[in-house]
């Protein structure tokens, strides 16, 4: 066997629920920030944001510092690590063993981008290079399950929110509608939302206006645990 | 900056509920697989299994290639990706990135070990080489965690039990016991277990012989999602 080097590479997928005006205006979707190659290999092909990783800094460092020249990194309210891709040969040339992240940009946030850089529908995705696509899919997977157990939509959503719109965000990522209703219910249960006490300035239909609600928490944990398993509180008998 | 070359490992936490008769003869614990070093550096020390990557190969080939030198792996009834350790100057000489693994054995498997390999209670680990009790602390949150909302138990139970051998299990797992009637009560209706029909031999206390349980899968899955958020079926109206 040939000896070839080995380079190690961090990729992010920067997740965004945004309205597009293609195909339906009014319907927000999950988009993914891509940047597009301006040199061979794959010239003109969408590239996720990331590099090499350097002599002195650690994967999540370098993720956070990749990341910073593409989009501005206070607007991403969670980055996590996924798998890694170690296919032999995933890209031509040196081997390259890539450690992909998953980030979450919030829907109220319009961060500034630099020319070879958009977003995209992640259900219309451009030509991608090398096995991108194939971390995009992963990086989706990861959310919808985690949409699924964990309070993970505080990173995708505002501060405040009416139920429809909270509705609309997880529509969006999750890929297919869910009812604003059980939605409500289940997610205030748990203890993942609660009311703000307020009301929106004014309802869309010229209705009562909606009371606003918020994620109770603003970092990633799991919400749905089984009690039977927690552990003895200090104070039980 | 001296330029050094970097290699890529694997590392995997092996993890079996297993009795020791150190501290308490009756009570199983939660125990990892260890092998240790006969040269420097850090000679002595206890190491987990794993080591470099090939050219050829990739991760999830060389974990279970690595894991093949020191336990049969038809026993590990699990094994799943978990964190990188890459902090630049994690061991001496050329820097070395570790991809870290969680493996899973059952409780009724008695896997044949080499000269140099055994089962420590991750209660009481010996002088560990390198990072390598931060990888089993971090290997034995991510099992717990999981206990509590997949079906992971299946990994490390038999294949029938009695619900008082399953608490013991998740006892071990867990770090703390959990109560027997809500632990069948939780699991059954979640799916996660369901009876055989058949009872075991004879009751511990030559009572009635317990009822025998069993996993419904072989495989993980998330057990708890959020009912609200299942997709739609094909046949709802």
């Amino acid at each position: 066997m040939i000896h070839r080097s080995t380079v190690h590479e961090v990729l992010i997928a920067v997740f965004q629920v945004r309205a597009f005006t293609d195909p339906d205006p009014d319907s927000p979707e999950l988009a993914v920030l891509l940047w597009q190659r301006a040199l061979d290999p794959e010239l003109g092909t969408w590239s996720l944001p990331g590099g090499t990783l350097r002599d002195d800094e650690n994967l999540a460092t370098s993720a956070r510092r990749q990341l910073a020249e593409k989009v501005d990194v206070r607007s991403v309210a969670h980055l996590e690590q996924l798998s890694i891709f170690s296919e032999p040969d995933r890209v031509p040339g040196d081997r390259r063993i890539a450690s992909t992240f998953l980030g979450l940009v919030p829907i109220s946030a319009e961060p500034t981008l630099p020319a070879d850089t958009a977003w995209h529908p992640v259900s219309a995705l451009p030509a991608m290079s090398f096995d991108h696509g194939t971390v995009v899919a992963h990086a989706r997977h990861r959310l919808v399950a985690k949409l699924s157990y964990t309070n993970i939509g505080f990173a995708l959503a505002p501060v405040d929110f009416a139920i429809s719109s909270l509705r609309e965000i997880y529509g969006a990522a999750l890929g297919y509608q869910v009812d604003a209703t059980n939605l409500q219910r289940v997610l205030s249960r748990r203890g993942v939302i609660e009311p703000t006490g307020r009301r929106a300035p004014s309802g869309k239909a010229g209705g009562r206006p909606p009371a606003l609600f918020r994620f109770a928490d603003n970092s990633i944990r799991v919400t749905d645990e089984f009690a039977a398993l927690r552990p003895p509180t200090p104070n039980t008998p």
